[in-house]
């Protein structure tokens, strides 16, 4: 099963495509999606729907893992936040493909066991869980650490009912 | 020219068709979408999207007038908005359809006079401008307002720039 994890962003989104294989996972791509700031937010949308089509049509995920967003108090940026998010979420609809939405603290905790952990340190886990290079940026490790949340908690449904199944066996 | 005028919501989508030539404006089409409010916000997106597509797919208009929201204090139906209104963005940039985005207060100010009039005021006063019977759904007739707003707007355009092409004349 191949899963996208997005860290969305109306600036800088990352990504990260993972493939994953019983409990054996695979990196297959990641970066980021950079969008112009000083173009309006309406028009950026554009960008970031078909940015995302884009890798949707590349890999084919079944799965999108998508940060959940914590709302502050600043109801402008949540808004234009919104924006940006319903359109990834769109496309992942189009391409027939799952969301899933999982808040940052969940994530952290699950991959370093700290939900406060920074993101440096999100990116070495993650950067040792898949056996790869250097990841230059943040917001790709974030958008791999999603995918690779994701991945383990599949495994854990999995498990559970297989256990399941067990004691009715 | 074909103006779509978008009252955007999450559960209730107005929207408004109208033709305008010179001075003339000629209702084609208004109604609501409406979306099951039990779906869970990211899967409604789908059904948004498609919606607006079947519009922008349908009458083809040049140009969209869209609602732009006033952000009160809650972060969480903004976020929500957001979601909505940016894939109704998308799919008009998709359409080559240009945004257009006004407050409600300007545009009920431009069609009642008074920017804090009633939504049943700014409904008789639509009516009375397009020459149509009843509108049953005041999201329909709100969609309705902003595209005859923009047709107004449009026309004072037009007016400044022949009288400055006078002037230099």
């Amino acid at each position: 099963m191949i899963i996208l994890g997005i860290d969305p962003g109306s600036r800088f989104l990352g990504y990260g495509v993972v493939s994953v294989q019983g409990t054996k996972m695979t990196p297959i791509d990641y970066g980021v999606l950079k969008f112009d700031p000083d173009v309006p937010l309406s028009e950026r949308l554009q960008s970031i729907g078909l940015g995302v089509r884009e890798l949707f049509d590349r890999y084919k995920p079944e799965h999108l893992s998508l940060e959940k967003i914590f709302l502050g108090k600043n109801a402008d940026s949540a808004f234009k936040m919104g924006h940006a998010r319903g359109v990834v979420i769109y496309e992942s609809l189009l391409a027939n493909c799952k969301v899933y939405e999982y808040a940052t603290r969940v994530v952290k905790k699950g991959i370093t066991g700290n939900g406060g952990a920074e993101k440096e340190h999100v990116r070495l886990v993650v950067r040792n869980m898949l056996q790869i290079g250097p990841v230059k940026s943040l917001d790709a490790s974030d958008a791999l650490a999603m995918a690779c949340f994701h991945a383990t908690q599949l495994r854990m449904i999995d498990l559970k009912q297989r256990s399941k199944q067990q004691e009715l066996a």
